[in-house]
């Protein structure tokens, strides 16, 4: 076993030297023999963050493949092979995988907690993660996700989580894939907070929706915002007073459904949890006076937020989306547990 | 006067339509007759963002331009001829203007506090600002700075400010340029934390110093990081309790100075002001955990810092800096003249 690795893991970085792996164009992927500090992974299955999932699957489209499944797995293995990893070249996202516990080296940091065997999901992006494809199983188009026979390194900063034993592990891995969304919901609105959920039917949405309700109690109001009416009424279940019709790029659209439900007072709190480009100034513009928006959403950018703001005087505070808050794992798999309506479409929409 | 525009300012978004002028490619910056709601500006001089400045600068000297001041003359004609405004193409950043009150529609909003003839600096972004610049009088190269003549426009929901009677235009503008920086950090500082200001010599560095040594106070310590030795001293006569040498891109070496420093304790709040890409995870890694980091700089990515925080496990908050935020011109401005050592350096630096 190699010795004097880094706990970030830049032992492996390949290119550019020096920095971290995840900004990393390339990491080293060879597993035959591991670092004393790392955790190697015999991997399951991939759940490809939904932007990257989708920013792949339109280009290979535009390609004019035939077989898309099979033109994606070709990408995966292509991209794995170069870089060493699947970090999307374009979005710059990852997302996690599954798999069991092959070999853990004795100066892992957290190895306390688990042993080799057990199945877990890796908590940190793909992005970083080497990782290293024998072969591609299947790919599931309609769920972000990809069957795979590989092998991928936890570095010892790491952090994963053990399965839960009483959940089927496709649906853990869909719920701990977006698990920071719902954690830090929690810690940011507050009883008698209006809550505009921008995105509210995808999967960070429906979870949001809940917490936001929870933590609002009935004097606050959860107000989700989607681009289809059918899908009001998967919002309203999951925990919106209200759901409005508006396109997450239409900024003035937003402003004036939102007025209207809140009575011109506009959002304490704005949830964007959409994967598409643009949508930074509707979630600014639904915002209150000193209020908070909340990005979630992989697509966002920095600058149009940043200017944006500052363009019509709006003295809101902005906070970029962390994928990682303590408990975050535990939370929502609790969530999903004691939510039979968020257990039902969760296993409807992102098991097999 | 024509009736009817939006206060926004999307009346004059020629391409795409629909959205805001800041995002929009193309602006209409026809001067000839204004909108009922709009304010038109004599422009004396524009005060480029710094990303944006030094991009174009960087690009310019690739080239090969022989004349420097001549070849960035014609880009801002070019750019603000072809697109209405003068937003980076490539960074998307802008800056801000100074001028004289030319015409104020009789909707304009904020119409009370100014009248024709009034010195005046927008205080929103050039992103977003209708533009027409006749010609360039001269490029302050060390500046980032251009005198020019020309008009522009201010949108109902655009912000400036009168600049005060007792200070320099140029000196006001340099400062009023970056008055979000220290209206935030204000606001973030608690006394007794420590706080790391990553860039602690730029222009907006100096003043988060300032500002941060006041709001600390004497239990608290303000840690400047620079990358040359020779910004030591004015690091530490604006606020500095003690100064790092670091590069901002060298994520470990700045984990390990801020360790150092802290006693293991990390920064309770981290404000990164450097104008260049890549410094995320320094940022991420000075910060202890539940600890606030405050992007203000214009070359932050948000999947980097994003996915950054989460593949090493940080709970931290990150804030997306906003330019924007109430009184911040007053602020800015009073932290200039009750701090004879800001005001001297301001004046060294930004004034002719």
């Amino acid at each position: 076993m190699k010795t004097g690795g880094n706990r970030y893991g830049t032992h492996r970085v390949v290119e550019p030297i020096g920095i971290l792996p995840q900004p990393a164009r390339i990491v080293n992927n060879d597993m035959s023999e591991i670092w004393d500090n790392e955790m190697l992974i015999d991997v399951i299955r991939l759940n490809i963050d939904s932007a990257s999932f989708h920013q792949i699957k339109t280009k290979l489209e535009k390609k004019g493949h035939a077989g898309l499944e099979k033109a994606f797995a070709n990408h995966i293995i292509d991209l794995t092979d170069r870089t060493g990893k699947h970090k999307n070249e374009d979005t710059g996202s990852g997302g996690m995988l599954i798999g069991t516990v092959k070999e853990l080296g004795p100066n892992f940091e957290m190895k306390d907690k688990v042993k080799v065997g057990d199945k877990i999901a890796t908590l940190v992006s793909l992005s970083l993660t080497p990782l290293k494809v024998k072969k591609v199983v299947k790919v599931l188009l309609d769920k972000d996700q990809a069957e795979i026979e590989g092998q991928a390194i936890l570095f010892s900063s790491g952090i994963y989580a053990k399965l839960p034993d009483d959940m089927d592990e496709n649906l853990a891995l869909s719920v701990l894939d977006v698990a920071g969304a719902p954690a830090q919901v929690e810690r940011l609105v507050k009883p008698g907070d209006n809550v505009v959920i921008i995105g509210a039917n995808g999967k960070s949405g429906i979870l949001c929706n809940a917490v936001a309700k929870e933590r609002a109690g009935v004097s606050g109001k959860v107000i989700g915002i989607v681009r289809n009416e059918k899908y009001f009424e998967t919002c309203r279940q999951t925990g919106c007073d209200e759901v409005l019709l508006a396109s997450a790029t239409d900024a003035l659209g937003i402003e004036k459904v939102v007025k209207e439900a809140t009575n011109g007072k506009m959002a304490d709190v704005v949830v964007n949890v959409v994967n598409i480009e643009d949508t930074e100034m509707g979630s600014i513009l639904a915002c209150k006076d000193r209020g908070m928006v909340y990005f979630f959403s992989m697509a966002t950018s920095f600058t149009k937020a940043a200017l944006g703001a500052e363009g019509i005087g709006a003295d809101v505070d902005m906070i970029l989306g962390n994928g990682y808050a303590h408990n975050h794992a535990i939370i929502s798999v609790d969530l999903l547990k004691r939510n039979p309506v968020l257990m039902k479409l969760f296993k409807e929409r992102y098991t097999d």
